[in-house]
């Protein structure tokens, strides 16, 4: 009953942006620090917040996506002034010079906040990410209807 | 009575990319499938997947924006890895070899799921797009105060 | 208790793009127009939307992103056929032709019709931009835990 009285927060992770991936953590974070129940649901270029340091990809295409897109959660890189990555480097400097935690603990203190990590199946399929190549702390991947569900019992929703 | 139970998800859909089309598409066919109310508001770019295959714009500004940014849904491109022309083909590609619907069979699924498609009237006089050049399944034009009211009822709202 | 009733909107406006400034604008002051309460929680990027015409930086990061990112909000250039600023005097000119209202009036528009203004405390510390270099109709500086509560009390959530 204490379970069914929190506030629920849902948001779709599409971007894979270092900045957005901060906003998106940050918020989640935040959200399950009040207390609030909270769902992620990464699809497309947000996966790689989920993906570990390894190569993807079996067709061309999906190879081809493996190299400009590969990596993990370190090597996003900001949506604006990105400079073959001087921004990245840039953006890491200035938030340690703050204090600010980076994106691999900030989506640790979200993992050991309760947050919950959805990875979208679809997604997965086309860009050939399967699931042995994410992060064991993905709770599950699931598709569209699972994420609309979560929506509507939700007190706040956002795109991200 | 039925009807006013129905849960109510309302997007804007501000980006004319690809994989954000792609995205809202897969959102809005997903809660029509599970009996939600659906309604899309296309605004500024977003405006491109009720266009018509048709040339737009009277002021120099806004032939030149034809010029750019005009077509169809099918001209739509990826936000990332766009590599002019390149991206849309590798990714129609891949959603192909995995029997997804590429954009104009969602949104033709969309429709027939009854899902709402509204544009936004001020963008469509900004980018000079009139009526004539959209495609005949626009629920109608309205201003964003037409938005905002759906919104105020709905359960799931999202920017994308 | 007639407060209590009016329906609340909240948005994080992320982008500082001009289009989507004027998208986030927009509805903010359609949604204010319309009796609602409205909050705008500017982070990152969208910051722009509420500095003065000012430089910012002490560090040599933080004066490398006031350099590539200062200015105010007419300084804001479009997402898409940025073109060097041609999109941005582009876009001016076909709003101005269609009498619709450029960023510094719909702002004000905001400010006069009761929408409150945040700015991301976090974002403005890394970004190194002092509350003094922001115009002074901005609310409160804030955290997320502010925004998340504002949230938790809205009907219509966005992140732009």
């Amino acid at each position: 009953m204490e379970e069914e009285k929190r506030k629920k927060l849902s948001m779709v992770v599409f971007s894979g942006d270092m900045d957005k991936l901060f906003a998106a953590f940050s918020i989640a974070t935040g959200a399950a620090a009040s207390n609030m129940d909270v769902t992620m649901f990464f699809t497309f270029w947000g996966l790689r917040a989920l993906k570990k340091k390894a190569r993807t990809g079996k067709s061309l295409s999906g190879r081809m996506l493996g190299w400009f897109y590969g990596g993990d959660i370190n090597r996003a890189t900001p949506s604006k002034m990105s400079f073959g990555g001087i921004g990245r480097w840039m953006f890491k400097r200035m938030m340690k010079a703050k204090n600010v935690a980076l994106l691999p603990e900030l989506r640790q203190t979200a993992i050991d906040l309760g947050v919950k990590l959805y990875g979208c199946q679809m997604s997965m399929e086309v860009m050939e990410i399967p699931r042995e190549k994410m992060i064991d702390e993905v709770t599950q991947c699931v598709g569209v209807a699972f994420f609309i569900e979560q929506a509507q019992q939700s007190d706040v929703t956002l795109f991200i």
